[in-house]
Order: C-alpha cells, then sequence, then structure tokens
C-alpha cells in the first residue's frame, strides 16, 4: 500500500454535522465550540449555511457564528452558499470560502434544492462568480455521488458531467459525497479510477458517511488512489434525523485516530478533539456515533 | 488494489460476543438464534465456550445450546476450550473444532488465563493434541497482537514466538485479535508482511475491534496483504462491558455489507444475518453497535 505523507481534514460538523439536529444549540455554545475546534490544528472548518433561516432553523444564526467566532490564522472558515442573497450574507460575515452543493442524482437533486440539476447550474454560477470577485475561495459538492436513496445505482458519467460544470465555474476544490453511506473500497477506486482522468487529485476531497461502517475503510481505499483531502463531522454528526443511533458523516476523531496512527501527517491534536466532541455530545444531550469519542469516554481504554 | 475472489467468514458472535453481556439469554433462545445464523449462509460459527460456568456464567449452558441447536450440513460449529476438562464436555457436546486462546502479552495473559505465557502453552497443548485424537480440528486466538492495554505496543517478535509454538502444536488456523481495537491499516500491513515470512496466508485469520471505527479499514489492509478468513460477530458484539454504547467486534453484518459490495463472494445473505442480529438485540434489550443493523432498523435507507 502506498499512502501519502500528509492529508488536509476538512471539518464539517458545525454545518453539515448540526443542520438536522433537533435540540437548537445556543449561538454562545456554537461560538465556544468552534474556537475549541479551531485550537485543536484543523486548518478548515466549515462553520455554518447561509441558506434561509425557514429551511434550517438550527442555522439561522449563520451572521451571529461567523462575526463572534475568534479567527485563528491559518484556519479557512468556510460556509454553505445555496444562492446570491446568502453571499451577500456570508461576505459580510467575511467568510473565507462558499461551499455551493447539488446531487449527481435528479430525483435527489430535485428533493433536496426543489430544482432540476440544469437549472440549479446558473444559481451556483452566480455565487462562485460573485465570491471570486470578493476574493473568496469556493468549494463544490456534489451529493449522492455512490448511490442516490431513490434512484439507486448512479452514473458515473452523470458525476463526471456536474464535476465538469462546477470545475468550469471556477471552483477550488470538489467534494465527492456518499450521502447514504453505501460506498464501498472497490466502487471508491473504480470511482476514482475513472474520475482521475479528468480532474486532478489534488482537487478532490472525499466527504464519506459511516452509515454501513465503511467510512475509514473507503477513506483507506481513496489514499491509496493519491486523494489527500477528506471531510469529516466531529463526533460523526449528521446521522439522519430518523435514526437517532444510526452513523452520519465519518467522524472526524476517527479519521485523525486512523491517520496519525498510520503515520500520516493531519496536523490535528486528538484530545483536543474529544473535548469539542465531548462538548457538542454535552449540548444535544445524545451518545454520538464517533468511535473514539466512545472510546475517550469509557474506561475501557484501559481494560 | 488487489483483492481475492471470494472470503471465509467465521462468526463468534454466540460465544465472543455473549461472553461479556449481562442480561443473560435463554437457552432456547441462545439455540433459536443459533439456527438463525446457520441459516445465513455462514460456514462457520463458534457456538459456546466450555470454560468454567464460574468464570462466564453466561454460557454455562455450553453443552444444552451445542446438543440443542439443528447442524446445517457444510457449517463447523467451534467452540472454546481452556483445558482438557472443557474438552471432555465438547466433545460429548460433538463439537466440531476446538478453539484455544491466549495473549501475546504476559500482563494480558496473566490477568486473562490467570497464568504467565509459558505456563499456558503445555495447557494448550494437551487440548489440540486431546482435539486431535477426537478427529476436531483446531483453532489458535492470540489475542492483544495490534496492542495490549496494560503493556501498550506489542513486540512483533513475541507475536511470531506464540504463534510458532501453536503451530508447532499442530493448530489448523491462527486468528489474530486486535482485541483493544487499536490496529490502524499501516500496522496490519507491517504486522502481516513479517507475519507472512513465517506461516501461509491461508492459515492466518484476522479478528478486529471496532472500538476506534478501525475494523473494515483494517479487513481490507489485511485483503490486500492476501488474508481470506475474517472473524465478526453478529450485531457488534462483544463490546467491553463498562462501556454501553462502545464498538465490539467487528460486525459480521457490516464485514458481509463491504465485501458483498467487493464483489469478494462470502456465501452470507445479508438480510437473514439483519434479522439474526435485530433477534439477538431484542434479547439483550439494547441497541447494539453494528452500521448496518441500525441503518436497517430505521427508515435511512430511503431518505
Amino acid at each position: 500500500m502506498n499512502f501519502p505523507k500528509s492529508v488536509n481534514v476538512r471539518e464539517v460538523g458545525p454545518r453539515d454535522g448540526l443542520q438536522n439536529e433537533k435540540i437548537v444549540i445556543e449561538t454562545a455554545d456554537k461560538i465556544a465550540w468552534i474556537n475549541q475546534l479551531s485550537d485543536t490544528g484543523l486548518s478548515y472548518i466549515e462553520i455554518t449555511s447561509f441558506v434561509h433561516p425557514k429551511w434550517i432553523p438550527q442555522l439561522k444564526d449563520a451572521v451571529e457564528v461567523a462575526t463572534g467566532i475568534e479567527r485563528k490564522t491559518g484556519v479557512t472558515y468556510a460556509a454553505l452558499i445555496p444562492n446570491v442573497k446568502g453571499l451577500e450574507r456570508a461576505c459580510a460575515a467575511k467568510i473565507d470560502e462558499a461551499s455551493i452543493f447539488m446531487s449527481a442524482s435528479e430525483t435527489h437533486n430535485q428533493k433536496n434544492i426543489n430544482k432540476s440539476i440544469v437549472e440549479t447550474f446558473p444559481i451556483l454560477k452566480e455565487v462562485v462568480e460573485g465570491a471570486k470577485q470578493e476574493k473568496m475561495t469556493t468549494r463544490g459538492y456534489i451529493s449522492t455521488v455512490f448511490g442516490c436513496p431513490y434512484e439507486g445505482q448512479v452514473d458515473i458519467e452523470e458525476v463526471i458531467r456536474v464535476a465538469e460544470r462546477l470545475f468550469e465555474m471556477g471552483i477550488d476544490e470538489l467534494s465527492l459525497g456518499d450521502t447514504i453511506g453505501v460506498a464501498n473500497p472497490l466502487q471508491v477506486q473504480l470511482v476514482l479510477d475513472r474520475l482521475l482522468h479528468y480532474f486532478p487529485k489534488e482537487k478532490l476531497a472525499m466527504h464519506f458517511h459511516d452509515t454501513r461502517g465503511t467510512a475509514l475503510a473507503n477513506v483507506v481505499a481513496a489514499l491509496e488512489m493519491g486523494v489527500t483531502t477528506f471531510d469529516g463531522a466531529v463526533g460523526g454528526l449528521g446521522g439522519c434525523p430518523y435514526a437517532p443511533g444510526a452513523s452520519g458523516n465519518a467522524a472526524t476523531e476517527d479519521l485523525i485516530y486512523m491517520l496519525n496512527g498510520m503515520g500520516i501527517e493531519t496536523g490535528v491534536l486528538l484530545r483536543k478533539l474529544l473535548k469539542a466532541s465531548k462538548m457538542i455530545a454535552t449540548k444535544l444531550e445524545k451518545s454520538l456515533p464517533s468511535h473514539n469519542l466512545q472510546a475517550f469516554l469509557s474506561s475501557c481504554e484501559h481494560v
């Protein structure tokens, strides 16, 4: 196996992780939590979303959060921005990077964004162009790359078509999402093998969910293909709201534990990350799917 | 990546999975559960342990379970056997394969078996020789191969020394245990790279725990090294009794989900396995760490 020397980890917990949570975290707690995350060594945190508060009430304090946190040098503070209205608010709140998102599957895009794939492109283009004018970098997300809850298997050629359009707009990085956590390592390699004919590996990030326990196995497969950027949500936040115990995003601490153990540099201190994870679990009043958090909270480390 | 065409899965849930559970499963329920497991396509089930009932009251009905289940052709019914007294009971109960176990770390062996490593060998040798006379196959387990809760890092040369002694006794297969779930894929490859200088890969099995979320990632690493036998416990049973939410063994259904998805033949039907997993979760009155079970029980499959 051939592994890279270092990896970039993108923390998406404050946005992707919180957006489905029922318990609304107070703004001051979000700020304290993001400040903790900034202090772990993470170089990237997606802190909120500038969607209309009607859609995600949990993140309606986007401006307060973005202006309330301490900005640490070397950390990119990103936010999800669905349209130019959101971009205006994000600019005022001095967001570093604009994230845009869409789906590789028509039905999922329709249900998620309420628009067809073709209708979505011009809206995202406006955001990317506007962001560039404001000297913000931009990141694209494609969901359902490895499977769609409505359509099943997703054609890799559809993923390539959407990715091409996003890169043409000028995004700086593309995150490929296994939204429902169905991917396996062989599929990851087959998909990447195809995508890497078109796009440089330095521009690609993998966004795995651990719904079926395969998140880190998929990371290993992607590492071997030369990908060096991975999304994670501290605590494994981001599970389905209808499945209290089910796993969500790859837990950042599980990712960091594995990478650190493999001697792959991440710059992130696991202990500090675990404390930030514990803090948000306490605020959400529930146990989180992160394996390392559970091991950390138990006495099992010494049994 | 180079993956094998087929893999052998060893189900250890009824023994390794149940031994630490507080709620005692009724004998009739164990029998019904093992019969369900036999019907999934699994070719190997470790059904109980013939240790003194004083040590593991949960498994004191070993004889009743072994004689009560339906024996399916093509399925090996194994049991853990710590000494010749246990072997006598196991023979009477027509166990197919005798499992013996010890640790690669002196302190763990002492705490677990109450004997030093050197004192343990002759006891196991008696079991292996006795089992062979009874035409039983034998399987050795080495625990703490990737780390010890008392000693930390375990010297790979110690693992080799213990493995050599067990193979000299005549065991048919050796299962290498990551007892506390600390291994990472690079370590798995380094350990296997060394071990495969001494022992054929066909004789080795990997026994991973998912304590830190790395179980399936470690499976992928071992697959690439040519190992084709993996232990799992349905439901991810076998967590530490002091950590209610913490993960235990690699969940067999997570393993099967990943292998099936990769086109690696296992002979196991995931749906049937999930039903057996749900059944034991109900009897244990708790949610289990298996990711696929949680996805199966939730509506998230279609969200």
